[in-house]
């Protein structure tokens, strides 16, 4: 039977009862004869905590001990999941990201996997054993310590389904899967049973919590299925989606139709918009956000006038850098406007001409809802609006491009 | 053995030596077993004589009969490839769009395709007969002959591979394949054996001249393999590009890194910018747009300012587009730049931060390229710049990313 590498998030292994439970679920899952690798993250908020910590006691922790600090969460989750692995008589061995031979780049925090040795989880899995990884680290050529930042967790499963020719990659979390809005927003969000990569990564990339982009990239560029299971469902009633190739269309309505699979926004994101007095300050700009791996979407710049939406708690980071462009005289002026948030219809065939952008600004006037900007690609059309009417935004755009 | 449908454009069809040499081919892969299908143009310059033609009758030719007039290219084309196979002892029959159940919208002259009902190429199929379809037209509910405007044939052919459920679809063309840019710009462009649907779209929406974005989509949607092959090259050495379902990354650096398929640029378009006076007049822009299928792409908007690119010959309808808003109080100015065009590099990964853009604006700023305007989504940036430069800036950014 083929190898399944199955991640585990911080909520499911957050107490000692939950990391039991995974533990059977694994031991079922072993029973069945599959080659099991098992990613997990620190247990529920202990990378908070160990943040938390350092800020207590320096005011400048340098980022190389923070990775030292922070990679010591998933030694804990690892250790005690193989504890209770053994109590169930199923034979497992903890790595962590450096022992696995993960190795990243120099990036302290914000590190990116650049390949993955696994010499180690092959012997033990031709050992017959369930081997565990801790997820989120790796090991720079120079053998620091890293973190992989935001997503790392998911990220490393992937890599490894990648590495190991895994037959498919589970991410346990907690919701059933991937909706076509927030169900919390959209009381009547359908679940996709099925969702092309390309269309995953959109919405991954435009506020839909449920995978961060990264992973879904990588999974897309090598063909690696995804599928998101709640872990809390054991018997999967609730559903699942299962993330792949595309196998046809969701939701075709002529044969030359856009057809939309999700409507997301993201409320952790804010509006930078600068105006340059030198065109090579966009150089800087660009180069700062590559540097710092500060995520940016959307970004577009037309004569002096740039403008792109951030993580929101990237806001400091963001001033810094373009108050000291403005100090240094490359920016006429700049504005980090934190209620204005990116919204996103994420589908096929937008490319073509403007019905898709046309049908969205004018279902939302209707709507009295404010659009401030906006710009489309193949797969998405992303509009800023309020915060304050992201919401409704969100359900009327549902409710034509869904429910109609 | 699996249906084939096959795609012979303009030029291949130009000369009745040519259509004999098409026949031959045809009859050569008849006789290996496949049922075919065989989509054809009118011959070479058929259809602009057509239009001039029009043009020298009438000042304002109406577009229902124009489309009478332009269908009447195919069933010529199409008769006398159905003679040459006949010659050849081939069993063939010849049908219209409208006769091969190819129902469209309403739009003459820029139809789209909504569904295929293909009874009689069944029953002709069935009959062990090669079945020879005029591209490029449709037929309406309401029982009126359309065409289908730019790409027209190759969505024809793409849309009866999808109805058909075809093992593949070949189309014939006066190139090898796609290449990482075009070939007469770049020297050491190289050519692709295979490249997924998604970045495919992106090439073809962004400029490379070889597929038309809409036969792309429309087989990206459906997973139709297509199959680029140049219709004078008759022994294939020269190569084909398959385009099909992901299956790797073409060119992988670190896991995490981008990787770019091709450089492009489309001089066949032009940039409009315009400033609104009234919000609403936005709604106007895009519904023109989506109306009359003026192609734009890279749409962006940003409080009063709105910029797309669209096809140069579209100008003239923009022109009076705007001008009638100007009139209306709609736009407090507009300017359509016919000196600068978009210049594309695609390739995955490029949503995760500002490198990608980085690396572009540097490496054109450095070559004295200027750069007015860009744009970034997940597998394609964007950027405007003047159309004397254009070529050197394509070189450049292919050295930059494709050979090193």
């Amino acid at each position: 039977m083929g190898l399944i590498v199955q991640k585990f998030g911080g909520t499911s292994v957050g107490t000692p009862d939950r990391i039991r439970q995974v533990a059977k679920r694994i031991a079922k899952k072993y029973s069945e004869g599959h080659p099991l690798v098992v990613v997990v993250s620190a247990m529920g908020h202990t990378t908070d905590e160990l943040i938390e910590l350092a800020q207590q006691v320096s005011d400048h922790p340098p980022h190389r001990e923070m990775d030292m600090l922070l990679s010591a969460g998933e030694r804990i989750s690892m250790a005690l999941l193989s504890m209770a692995l053994g109590d169930l008589q199923v034979p497992a061995v903890s790595l962590t990201g450096s022992q696995s031979g993960i190795i990243t780049d120099q990036s302290h925090r914000r590190a990116r996997i650049r390949r993955i040795l696994g010499d180690r989880i092959r012997s033990s899995l031709s050992d017959k054993k369930v081997v565990i990884v801790a997820g989120f680290q790796g090991v720079s050529e120079t053998k620091e310590i890293t973190t992989l930042g935001r997503g790392g967790s998911d990220t490393s499963a992937v890599a490894l389904a990648v590495a190991l020719r895994a037959e498919r990659c589970d991410i346990f979390t907690d919701v059933n899967g991937v909706y076509s809005a927030d169900p919390r927003v959209v009381k009547s969000a359908q679940l996709w049973k099925r969702i092309p990569h390309d269309l995953m990564v959109e919405l991954a990339t435009r506020g839909a919590g449920v995978l961060h982009p990264r992973c879904v990239e990588l999974a897309k560029q090598n063909q690696v299925q995804l599928c998101v299971k709640n872990s809390l469902n054991l018997d999967e009633s609730g559903g699942t989606t299962l993330i792949q190739r595309q196998s046809g269309d969701p939701k075709m309505k002529g044969m030359e139709e856009f057809g939309v699979v999700g409507v997301t926004s993201d409320k952790g994101k804010l509006l930078v918009r600068a105006r340059l007095s030198r065109p090579s300050a966009l150089e800087v700009i660009w180069s700062r956000s590559a540097q710092t791996h500060l995520g940016l979407i959307a970004p577009v710049f037309s004569g002096q006038d740039v403008s792109f939406y951030s993580d929101r708690d990237g806001e400091a980071e963001w001033r810094k850098i373009l108050e000291e462009l403005s100090t240094q005289g490359c920016l006429d002026s700049f504005e980090i406007v934190s209620d204005i948030v990116p919204l996103s219809v994420v589908g096929d065939r937008f490319s073509q001409d403007g019905r898709a952008l046309y049908e969205m600004v004018k279902v939302l006037s209707e709507a009295q809802i404010s659009v401030t900007s906006g710009a489309s690609s193949a797969l998405a059309v992303t509009l800023g609006v309020p915060i304050h009417q992201v919401d409704d935004a969100v359900r009327t755009l549902h409710a034509e491009f869904m429910e109609n």
